[in-house]
């Protein structure tokens, strides 16, 4: 079993969909990333929070296998919080507020233990931050970035930095689109490949994702849901379950990312079902294992 | 090898996409899916067109074992006529014009042989047309229906009606939103089991299909397209290839559909290479089964 380290933002969200608000909720991306990847395998979590993140939150990601060492408080600063409320096609949020607080100077600082990660993955958070941190890891064998339509609007050329040094680069269709300003999926996902990874994973929402290596695809299909809540995190979702899977299993060959693409489906899929940790948080081993089957079959033929 | 019947419109084209432009090009549900299924089964051409409709059409369909002894061809009168082009992102078609010409009229008088067809597909066409076909037909083993937003909004109920007499209905993710008024596609697809068909299949365009029945949705991926240059008939082609499929198996178990899902989503995705039937009616066999194997490759994991 390999530990998996995680670098993202941890933070409170507010959050408004058709379904109902929450008020400062925890969320951010390495906590969504981190909870779901500590359904696999034990994680390192690099981040930082003010001394007004609730004591609840602390114990709550200690108590997920998840390694706090790498979490900076910071005395007398403000978490990063994040207001928005999604359309009713639920695909696309909309922010109503920022408050970067901490996270606006943050330079994150690995313990010592945290430099040895084999397994990286660099959530959604100021591309400068994710290179930060992978400068000071000393041998990674699989690191995956993810990133978010913020930093490719106002630091486009750090994100193809970021995407030189990563195995796995994992985008949404739409990010994927303004990135390579291509229309079609099919050529944006190519295009992407030749700026580093040798992996790049598009997620389109409910029609699952599509992953792209050499000159193959393959096309995972999503977890059937009914209701969604809240999508927020289903992407961090994605990718934690995604490099947990594969950190457990200590096999990065593509065959075998190809389970991690579907486990992160479904993780993704149980995240969505309610606001913000709480449906995530209550996953078992076992439920995952069952949507995980229940896919197999729905794309046998 | 069984015969398909198959009834709808048989139309010309003048269609703008940012590809290009066509003027009064060979259209129509029934052209695109008579064409699409014939690559697997001989096919009986329910329609009408007016002594406008150039000879070359005629030939072209006579040379594709298509049996057009049921196309009524009108003295004096216009072929339908529609005139569109997509926005950018080719999902929608905007009409321009619509000139309904025979079609307004249209009283489907079936010849003799056609009435003992076994395999009927009731392609796009006012749903009363759709019935009184159905009602010429002796005793149909397996019947599939297609459907369009123009009958969801001036004629539901008849729509319904023909749900009530089918096998499959096939709608687009937008029309079974339209139809059942459900945002979420499962439930719009749950929902539309319950009005007849035993199997719906709601297609999604690049993102594949999803095949209802009973408790149990099939994901089918679709073949990668790097350019689409028109998406005229796709969905027509889809249906007819599905349908042709079948037919030629005479195999009509959930598992055999889902296969000729696949090949629906194959030879759809050919027909949207280029305009008109340039391309789909340049498809071989060897063709659609080349890329049946790469959609194989690309469900797998």
């Amino acid at each position: 079993m390999n530990n998996l380290l995680i670098v993202g933002s941890v933070a409170l969200d507010s959050i408004e969909t058709p379904a109902g608000t929450v008020e400062n909720a925890l969320g951010g991306a390495a906590t969504y990333g981190s909870t779901a990847a500590s359904l696999f395998a034990p994680v390192q979590l690099v981040g930082v929070v003010g001394d007004d993140f609730p004591t609840e939150h602390i114990d709550f990601l200690k108590s997920r296998n998840i390694d706090i060492a790498g979490l900076q408080i910071v005395e007398g600063g403000k978490t990063f919080r994040w207001k928005g409320d999604y359309n009713t096609d639920l695909n696309a949020a909309v922010t109503h507020e920022t408050q970067l607080g901490v996270f606006e100077h943050f330079a994150p600082q690995l313990p010592e233990n945290f430099r040895d990660a084999e397994y990286v993955f660099l959530a959604n958070i100021n591309p400068s931050v994710q290179l930060a941190t992978l400068d000071q890891i000393r041998a990674p064998k699989l690191v995956l970035c993810d990133t978010m339509n913020l930093w490719i609007n106002i630091a486009r050329e750090h994100v193809f930095n970021v995407f030189e040094r990563v195995d796995i680069a994992v985008l949404n269709d739409g990010e994927a689109r303004l990135l390579t300003e291509e229309d079609n999926i099919i050529r944006a996902g190519r295009a992407l490949l030749k700026r580093g990874p040798r992996i790049v994973i598009i997620k389109k929402g409910e029609h699952g994702a599509l992953m792209f290596s050499g000159d193959e695809i393959f096309s995972a299909p999503s977890f059937p849901v009914e209701e969604v809540v809240d999508p927020t995190g289903a992407g961090d979702s994605f990718a934690g379950a995604l490099m947990g899977y594969v950190a457990k299993t200590g096999d990065y060959s593509i065959e075998n990312i190809k389970r991690g693409v579907v486990y992160g489906g479904v993780v993704a899929s149980t995240t969505v079902q309610d606001f913000s940790l709480r449906s995530l948080s209550a996953a078992t081993m076992e439920s995952i294992d069952e949507r995980f089957a229940a896919v197999q079959k729905m794309a046998a033929f």
